[in-house]
């Protein structure tokens, strides 16, 4: 399928099966901003808790925090977002339209005059007051990143859990860019939710680590389904690295309208803890009890995004083929990203297998995402269960009533196997496949 | 101990050993803004998903969605929150401070002037703008609550998913409030963290499934630890429902400073559903194919605070006792709660222990949230363990190379058991207790 159809399937499939709706749509949309419905919000879920596992929950050495969105001005003048996270605005004098001067061609694109202003930054922090007076002093901005919750948190954290580098602080939640240009579905919005981790390393096994969380951010991705010939690392060139960057790999999924950054790991040096210990006069250093020596840890930062990672693995998901000579759509997700694990079908309504359909969903449930669907013919439900990637579909049928089994069906290879209902739990586990699972540092 | 000596633990146990932090206080902290720790953000990952998982995940009628936090000012003229969602404000002519009226004796508390301005109306929704202009067209607000997420998409919800009344959409997440006067630690912060649900049903079963709802909320709450003496449920007196309310009853905590609001459980009527129907021009209704009916669903509300109820669990947990004539701090969490569920300590930090504790660690933290320690003494980290509530300790010895087993010590008993190392999981899976259950509805 060429790709602006895949793109087009996935947009269309997104809204009718319930992923991703317009915001405020009653109201005709509400600038670029999209709600996620059932699915999308099961399916953030678990893009989310992949990433928490694999970064966190698996690790000695990464915890988590949450900082709050309502931040201090202070913060962002220390990072420089407050001086330099702009963009180049120009106005034209004609019909009175905003355009960024580097997206146009010295001519208004809205009325074709060439009367436009001199340029001048445009902040892109979404600024709000604070408490019953709007004034200088009650500014607050909404976090434009998660990174600074880690950074000004980084000495107390270290002591209230006693790290010593290197030693990772890691955060989902999100972030606000009052971009002016915001687009291709939700790849780039204005509200967005961000998977930063921050790993504080001794200065020598910097280069190294940068090297180790590259390697583990790429296979983090294709571990979760993304093929190897879409997904690509591309070092930044030295005139488009950020001021604080000694480095920065962008991992870059073919999207149907090129390669796009899914996330960037960024060597940081040690530029964000040294700016907050000049801007608020802490000791940003750690101490090491046994060299007897302070220094300010490097910073090396795997950076990405939960919606775009969402919409790369729908994207590569996406597939058709043919069950039984019909077309079906199918959405081929690793099991651990789908919305639902498993359906229950009752194979009718019939009272006589309420109960033990009831049963199977209350103790499935306990352990996996699952949906329950009585409704239509099981041939119907089936197609509508692979079309929302549901990898495992168990129906209760009458028989469930002779032999206490039931059939399990596997979304991809659409076979069918008759399992003990004791042992579906178990069947269903052995059935997950691997996790991704951290790599071991032998350079500590 | 005294209810305020207790609050004063449970502030300086936050902030020392990493649950909850004064937001950017290198910075001097940041306007009753509060970020959650290592600790704090696992403790709240489990608050959410005890919740998810008890009113969404094993219930067949309750699904999840995540709504964009700016949001459209259309919404919020439809719920009312434009007009009506305010305190009243006086400023002193004298000083120029600001206050709410309702809260002083008619003289200003900062210069004791009787001279003030009249008071007006101040809306708590924080504003800001989209887009490069700051004008009327570019408002956008942060939400002031969850629950017109659920309203506004209640069609887009009911069609994708097919889902007939009664049903319920459920909904995680931030919402933000120009608060004048926060407090009493995170219990009333300006950023807060919710956990929705409006349940749509047929208006016949509307006082059956309020009264449902009260009593599933009020069990969630002491399943997951709070004792039934600090726990109420509180109608609201008719003078102080809100407009929208046919009812409303909340689950109250015994905070240190008295009984406070943990959730509301109201019955919102046809409110919500018939606003957004009169301001948008669509047709919120619900058709009922077996009777050929369309009619609005009632609503019923349980609307929840997160931290509040992590802060309530904490409160109740907190307890002193006497292990062995030393005097132990001990979090008494459920297990469900605690930041850690178990934590895997090596007894030495000699080579031959590494290989066999880091693969025990390796296991379990595939299924649990797991911390590992191998500094001090093997009896400071239990202490260290107990104070911040993890149920199980994992103690790798010298013996475990002979035995293939290890030492499964319990928090609240302190008793220890030896368990064979492959039998680790399936021994605290069994320890860990029963999770709330929904409740059947025998009345649908």
């Amino acid at each position: 399928m060429p790709d602006l159809d895949r793109m087009e399937a996935i947009v269309s499939l997104a809204k009718q099966r319930g992923f991703i709706f317009p915001s405020a749509e009653i109201y005709g949309g509400f600038r670029s901003t999209y709600d996620y419905g059932p699915l999308g919000a099961l399916m953030l879920r678990n893009v989310r808790n992949a990433w928490w596992n694999f970064m966190v929950q698996q690790r000695t050495n990464v915890v988590g925090i949450e900082a709050a969105i309502l931040s201090s001005p202070k913060i962002w003048e220390a990072s420089g977002h407050l001086a330099g996270f702009t963009d180049p605005l120009v106005d034209c004098r004609k019909c009175g339209s905003r355009w960024r001067e580097d997206q146009i061609e010295g001519v208004c694109p809205n009325c074709g005059s060439s009367d436009l202003t001199e340029s001048r930054d445009f902040n892109l922090m979404f600024k709000t007051f604070v408490g019953p007076l709007a004034d200088d002093a009650s500014v607050a901005y909404l976090r434009p990143e998660t990174a600074q919750g880690m950074f000004v948190n980084f000495p107390l954290v270290q002591r209230a859990l006693r790290l010593k580098p290197p030693f990772g602080i890691a955060q989902l939640g999100k972030s606000f860019r009052n971009e002016i240009t915001p687009g291709n579905f939700v790849f780039r919005t204005r509200e967005f939710d961000q998977m930063e981790m921050e790993f504080f390393t001794p200065p020598e096994l910097a280069d190294r680590y940068f090297d180790y969380w590259v390697n583990e951010r790429y296979q983090w991705y294709r571990t979760l389904g993304i093929p190897a010939d879409e997904l690509r690392l591309r070092p930044h060139e030295a005139d488009e690295l950020s001021h604080y960057s000694k480095g920065t790999i962008d991992v870059e999924y073919l999207f149907p309208w090129g390669f796009g950054e899914l996330e960037g790991i960024a060597n940081r040096g040690t530029y964000d803890l040294n700016a907050h210990a000049t801007h608020s006069g802490e000791d940003m250093s750690y101490f090491d009890p046994q060299t007897n020596e302070r220094y300010l840890p490097n910073v090396i930062e795997p950076a990405g995004g939960v919606t775009r990672a969402m919409m790369a693995f729908l994207l590569s998901a996406y597939d058709r083929d043919e069950v039984g000579g019909e077309e079906r759509t199918v959405l081929r997700l690793s099991p651990l990203l789908a919305p639902y694990t498993v359906a229950v079908l009752p194979l009718s309504k019939k009272a006589e297998l309420q109960q033990v359909s009831d049963a199977m969903f209350a103790s499935l449930s306990m352990e996996f995402s699952c949906d329950f669907d009585v409704t239509q013919s099981i041939g119907r439900r089936y197609r509508r269960q692979d079309e929302i990637g549901t990898p495992f579909c168990v129906t209760v049928d009458f028989d469930t009533l002779e032999d206490n089994a039931v059939t399990v069906r596997d979304r991809d290879t659409t076979k069918q196997v008759r399992v003990p209902v004791s042992e579906v739990a178990s069947y269903l586990h052995a059935k997950l496949g691997s996790v991704a699972k951290p790599h071991a540092t032998p350079f500590v």
